[in-house]
Order: structure tokens, then C-alpha cells, then sequence
């Protein structure tokens, strides 16, 4: 590679780089909704063209969110999944971590979900434009699951990760919809449903039990095909 | 009230009959994006402004598909309750026949999703205007609890009809996103769900499960607060 090119290579990022953080900013700051490819082009100082260069659409920009969101919750994660290792506390750990990146865009949070509900948005956290922000959660939660002592069968750990991804949704969903100050509600209805999965795990063993769970673990793990 | 107040009175019934026929239809066959009110009171024959007159918005008319379904879904589900006392196949009725009244949507299932999503939005299922529809969907709940013969402690068949509509939701949504044929996906994971309920009913009963158990209940019941 030229010097030049490396140059070129090297403005080329760092206008990228500004375009997403003016985007990321406005996202926190307005939300969705009053995003704008317009505004964002402006605040980074750069032209509607060279945006739509960098970013196709508003929604290739929420895909950069997701990624600094996700990020962020592995780097939270991480040194505190470093201290124990019980199962229920490791999954704990990733939930909680995980709520407190949402905290931010509580606000705003009615319109990400409208724009991302659909099955058919590129914005949905299980379609293919959103796989490598998934992936990241998805590998948190295999590191929590596969470094726990833990006694359940050897079957479950594959198809847990996918399935604690998609209960991370759904308390996702729940803290939207909390109005409760701090979204408290979110956190005591983690703080219950662990209490119960503490008590609860050693029954993943129970013969009668351990079949139906496993055959409904992995359906869910399916949603997404 | 005089014969003329009667007539009047009919005559009015008989449009908004008309107009909310018309809407129905057109939720149907062209989904929720494409209908207009324009589109449903030429197809209703009246003027826009006398659709307006008797439905605010389109989301007034989503109501009244609301209201349909879930009539339609406590008509299915009434006859088939009177032929079982086991809880979990009541339960099974009431899933069942609630996704039965939804199949003919599912090719713009996403775009109900999209529209109706976020907390803010008249057409939530949650929402205040969404109560009377709702309040249907509970009723056929708390009936199947009700005329059950089951050990569940009774501490838990206040919360339950709450939580089980949520469940519902919760079903539906994993339909809007099955893509498998007839959506048999749902139907098994409904089906697997079920028998895994069947099996760890009776641990309810059991004292260290009872209390997160009955913890847990409470808060998803809270969700609408």
C-alpha cells in the first residue's frame, strides 16, 4: 500500500468516525425518530453525500449503536464475571450489565422498539444486518454459562446461549415498558426470576423434567431460523 | 325515545356497521399499512368525513378487529373448555384457539407488530383503549383456571390470569416472527411448553419454589402498572 493510500485510508476513517459519533450523539440526545441522515451529516460537518457514502441509511447507523452498546456491555461484564463462579451469579452479572447500557435511552426507547419490532426491520436484533452485535452478547453469555461450575446436564449448554440471549430480550422489552423510577421494576423482576432459577436449576436433572426442557430450549433457540 | 329518535338511531348504527365491515375487510386483505380511511369509506360508501365522524382514527378501527378476534376467540373457546377439568389442557384450548383466530393475519403480521409495539402506541395490547379487548382475552383465562381441578396453592389464581395473557402475547409474538408452514413452530412450542407445565405443575406446590414462584407472578402481572 502507498503512503498515499494509507492517507487517504486514514481520512476516509476518520470522516466515518465523525459521522458516527455526531449519529450515536443525536441518538442518545433526540432518539430515533428525530435522527435525521440531514442533521447528522451536518453536526459532523460533512455533506448529505458523503454520509450517505459512509452509511447507507439511518439504519446502518443504528447498527453502529448496537455495536457500542454491545461493547460496552463485554467490557462491564467481563472483570465482574472474573469473580464467581456460580451459574446464576455469572448470568446475573450479563443481565444486569446489559440493563445498565439500555439506561441511557430509556426516553427514547417506544421509538427504537417501533423501528425494530418487525421481523422484516434490518433493525430487529435477530436479523442478519444485526448478527455481529448479537454475536457479542451471544458470546457473553457462553463465556458465563461454559466458566460456571454448575451441574446441569451437557446437553443444555449449547442451546442456553441462544435462549439467554432471547430472555435478555424479553426483560429488554419488559424495562420499555417499566415507567417505575430507575425502572426498578425491571431490576426486582431479574433479581426474582434468578432467585428462582437459583432454586430451580437442580431440577434441570430430574429426569421427567429434563426432556420437555430441553426439547422447549431448543425451539426457542430456533426462533430466529 | 320516539319512533323518528329509534330510526335515527338504527340508521346510524346500520353506517358504522358499514364502515367498521369495510375496515375489517380491508385489515385483511391489504393489512394495516395500506388502509386508509379514504380506501374504507369509499368501499363503505360514505363520505370521509362520516367515517371520521364515527371512528377517529384507524386505530379506533383496530380496536373493532380486536374486539372481533378475541369474541371470536372466547366463541372457540367456550365449547371446548366444557369437555376437559385438567388445567393444562384448558389451558392448552385457550392458547390454541387464541392463534387460530390469528392465522388469516399473519402475512401483515409484522405490520400490526410495527404499529402497535411501542407503550405509547392506542393499539398496544396493554393500552387503556385496548382494555375492553383484552379484558375478553382474560376472562377466558380466569374461566379456565376457574373451572379447573387443580392443586395449584391458591395464592396463585389471583396473578395468574394476568400472566397468562401475557404468555399469550408472548405466543403471538413468536408466531409473527414463525416463518415454518401453517406455523407449525409455534404450535410446538406451545405443544412442548405445555408438557413441561404438565410435569412441573405440581412444584409449585414445593416450599422453596413457592414464594420466588408466586414473587415472579406478581411482578409480570404488574407489567401494565
Amino acid at each position: 500500500m502507498s503512503s498515499s493510500e494509507v492517507q487517504a485510508s486514514t481520512r476516509s476513517e476518520r470522516t466515518r468516525a465523525l459521522i458516527r459519533d455526531a449519529a450515536l450523539r443525536s441518538f442518545r440526545e433526540r432518539g430515533y425518530d428525530a435522527t435525521t441522515i440531514r442533521l447528522i451529516a451536518q453536526e459532523a460537518g460533512v455533506s448529505v453525500g458523503t454520509t450517505n457514502y459512509h452509511f447507507a441509511s439511518k439504519n446502518d447507523l443504528v447498527q453502529e449503536l448496537y455495536l457500542e452498546v454491545q461493547i460496552a456491555h463485554r467490557d462491564a461484564a467481563e472483570p465482574l464475571l472474573a469473580t464467581t463462579y456460580d451459574l446464576v451469579e455469572r448470568l446475573g452479572v450479563v443481565f444486569r450489565t446489559g440493563l445498565a447500557q439500555l439506561a441511557p435511552y430509556h426516553r427514547f426507547a417506544p421509538e427504537f422498539l417501533s423501528a425494530s419490532m418487525s421481523p422484516r426491520s434490518s433493525t430487529n436484533p435477530l436479523s442478519d444486518e444485526s448478527t455481529a452485535a448479537r454475536d457479542i452478547v451471544v458470546a457473553v453469555f457462553r463465556d458465563a454459562v461454559a466458566g460456571a461450575k454448575h451441574s446441569l446436564p451437557k446437553e443444555f449448554e449449547d442451546g442456553l446461549p441462544s435462549a439467554l440471549l432471547l430472555a435478555h430480550l424479553l426483560l429488554a422489552l419488559f424495562w420499555v415498558y417499566d415507567k417505575s423510577p430507575g425502572q426498578q421494576r425491571t431490576a426486582r423482576l431479574l433479581d426474582r426470576g434468578l432467585r428462582l432459577l437459583k432454586v430451580s436449576l437442580p431440577l434441570a436433572r430430574v429426569r421427567v423434567l429434563r426432556a420437555p426442557l430441553r426439547e422447549l430450549l431448543d425451539i426457542v433457540a430456533e426462533v430466529r431460523v
